[in-house]
């Protein structure tokens, strides 16, 4: 079955401006490397109903892998699991292996003199309760654990907002269990035009895409007003070798016809 | 009526991890400044139909007003005005008066010598080509106009991807506009607290909170392990001078409350 993927990021951290959403981009392009790659990515705030209502649409759409960032930490707007555990039916509960794992934590925390008390108070207990049928993801870098939780097909990861954390629990937790979902191969390459003006690259993109099928051609103008367009190639294939020479042939088909036909901006 | 603000980004770029979405952030923070808040965000790719289906969710979600960022250019994976035009049932034709814009604009990068021909060609003419009913909003930094469209209760604004023409679409052509949606009054303050334990603040906000109503107080660990934590507070309400006095207030508190509480990280 091909995986199809969705991202739900939650916090009003990101929907009021405070903080920009990286983690999103990081997530994408360590799929990218494997091959798995994203349909579309939701934005909520911290409110449980949000947060169920986008989760049953990913789900609808045909994600049957779907990542949460943000909401798993011990504060009364951490609520992704709430929303995880609405949206599903599910009820909330104490998870003993995520117990163990919040304890763990705060007792090697504690050890290094890090934090105060190693007492797991009611904020950090919080962090152990899942919705019935999740598995935690361990973390070593923060407080909270990740969770994975197989459920209508699909499968739903959620991870910290935190950046460091969520790197951790993906690269440590995760990476084994996205490396069975890969399928074929993708190559991709970024050619830089000294061009102006993108209007005058259309029609050579047009003729490109219909001599060579199955590559995706994007032109995109520098952000503020510097001179140049990136055009970004990409291919899907089943071999690697075969996309990679494809990528390639169309990226030197591409400046061979600007070079020829536009005049440098 | 009030304005419930929803954003679509449209573009492959941002899915496939090329290009970091700044613009949202960028709107949030302008609309903020306005007390205009975002409810949610969507993401899709370049295609007609998601395009068209994530306009009618935000609708469908109460959003009445609703930016889209990209897909406004010249070359064919530009399709945020087909997936305007379908979420709406509405045809798409020649605009006019985005005929004229983008003829003078093209006219004008020739006479400074940045383009080699004002000539309008198919790639350039796309740009004019609107839903029925839509007024282009006027840029004056590149090719494609701006759109903005009243329906069903909704206003669709539709903005280039890139930033700067993005920024001066909005700062040139709508902030007049945004400025008659304002209601009431919004205020915020970030503290900084030299703590390293999420977990410790957890009850002294929640007292916070059940203490002094309508505050929202948001904990924001470090990103990359670094220590201290950020205490994001802020409140809307009628009377500014009240609603910044109300965050003052919440802000000492919880520093009060942490001074007298808690170690330093």
């Amino acid at each position: 079955m091909t995986t199809q993927i969705g991202i739900l990021v939650v916090g009003n951290e990101i929907l009021d401006g405070i903080v920009l959403d990286t983690n999103s981009q990081w997530i994408i392009n360590q799929l990218k490397a494997l091959n798995l790659h994203v349909k579309e990515k939701m934005t909520v705030r911290d409110e449980i109903t949000e947060i169920a209502k986008a989760l049953r649409r990913l789900v609808a759409d045909g994600c049957n892998l779907v990542f949460t960032t943000g909401g798993l930490g011990p504060t009364h707007d951490d609520k992704t699991l709430s929303g995880v555990a609405e949206a599903f039916g599910l009820p909330l509960e104490l998870n003993e292996e995520a117990f163990s794992i919040v304890t763990r934590q705060y007792s090697d925390l504690h050890e290094q003199g890090i934090i105060e008390t190693a007492e797991i108070t009611e904020a950090r207990r919080k962090m152990a309760v899942m919705p019935r049928g999740a598995r935690p993801l361990d973390n070593r870098v923060g407080g909270a654990p990740g969770v994975l939780l197989d459920i209508e097909g699909a499968q739903i990861v959620c991870l910290p907002g935190v950046p460091g954390e969520l790197m951790w629990i993906f690269d440590n937790q995760l990476l084994a269990l996205l490396k069975k979902r890969v399928e074929g191969a993708f190559a991709e390459k970024i050619i830089f035009l000294p061009l102006r003006d993108e209007s005058t690259l259309a029609p050579i993109i047009d003729e490109v895409m219909e001599d060579v099928s199955d590559v995706y051609i994007k032109s995109m103008v520098k952000p503020y007003g510097e001179s140049g367009i990136r055009l970004w190639v990409s291919a899907r294939g089943q071999s690697q070798i075969e996309v990679k020479e494809r990528v390639n042939r169309v990226a030197n088909l591409l400046m061979t016809l600007c070079e020829e036909r536009l005049p440098k901006g």
